[in-house]
């Protein structure tokens, strides 16, 4: 699929049909998370992919009970793993992991596959359900299946509203 | 050009052409943050495009000397523009700029250009150069422009080494 036709048609799927996603559709969103870059090519990132149905409704319940993110035939949990802060103040596995996980939300709608950013998660929780050591961060939650809800869009601001020229 | 043509060839240029950048390739590199997710859908995000020359050597001397931030045609100063703190932790601005920003590397890529994600600069300084409000945060700089230097492919982990299933 072509970049801009995955970047404008991506949405958040809430709603998953009962069917599993193949291995190697699973794989290749992985793959584009692998590919993402990051601070010094630490690669500070763990991905846990759970398929397990009572794991997926605990994550769920720890999602605010969010019940579609146990619904998802798989759930990922996207984690950071250095405890470095760049010059600039923002801890770098934070953004490489956004970054790796952006990748994957693209590289998922170009397989026919949905999916949701989900920060509204306990963390404590999830480490504690996932087995996620003390020195780890569990950045986003991000349920992957076949969309069972036609996309909906949400509007954006306009380019005007958003972009400075010279200075803010 | 295809998602994943894209994904694998994107690589952190740090040596620019004296070239500017066409209007509508910025527009188009502009548009693709401008479409990505964000917590809420809040797009707390304000994109500042610097061309001015002594600017861009200012945000390069605050980029802790990195001369080719400045020696780019176009120098995007990414800022997060929300308080809101993510159940999980997280920052919202954080994410949703690292999202967007990562968008515009692909969109960016995909016009042949080169960019190169930029955290190591001084915020306090760039936010005087760039006259960023106190609530504001700058994300990161990322420098934009025809590549100088052949693309050059640094190594990533094996999948075995970043994804686990269903446990960390």
């Amino acid at each position: 699929m072509d970049l801009m036709e995955a970047i404008r048609g991506r949405r958040s799927i809430r709603s998953f049909l009962d069917r599993p996603v193949e291995d190697e559709k699973l794989q290749a969103v992985l793959e584009a998370g692998r590919l993402a870059p990051s601070a010094r090519n630490m690669q500070d990132w763990r991905f846990i992919v759970v398929k397990d149905e009572p794991t997926r409704h605990r994550l769920a319940e720890a999602a605010r009970k969010q019940a579609f993110v146990g619904q998802a035939p798989v759930v990922i949990a996207a984690c950071g793993t250095s405890d470095l802060v760049m010059t600039c103040g923002q801890p770098a596995y934070a953004i490489d992991v956004a970054i790796a996980v952006d990748h994957m939300t693209l590289a998922a709608f170009s397989l026919g596959l949905g999916t949701c950013w989900i920060g509204a998660f306990y963390e404590d929780q999830v480490k504690e359900i996932l087995g996620v050591p003390e020195s780890a961060r569990v950045v986003a939650l991000l349920p992957l299946g076949y969309p069972a809800e036609p996309p909906r869009q949400t509007p954006r601001n306009n380019l005007v509203d958003i972009v400075a020229y010279e200075s803010w």
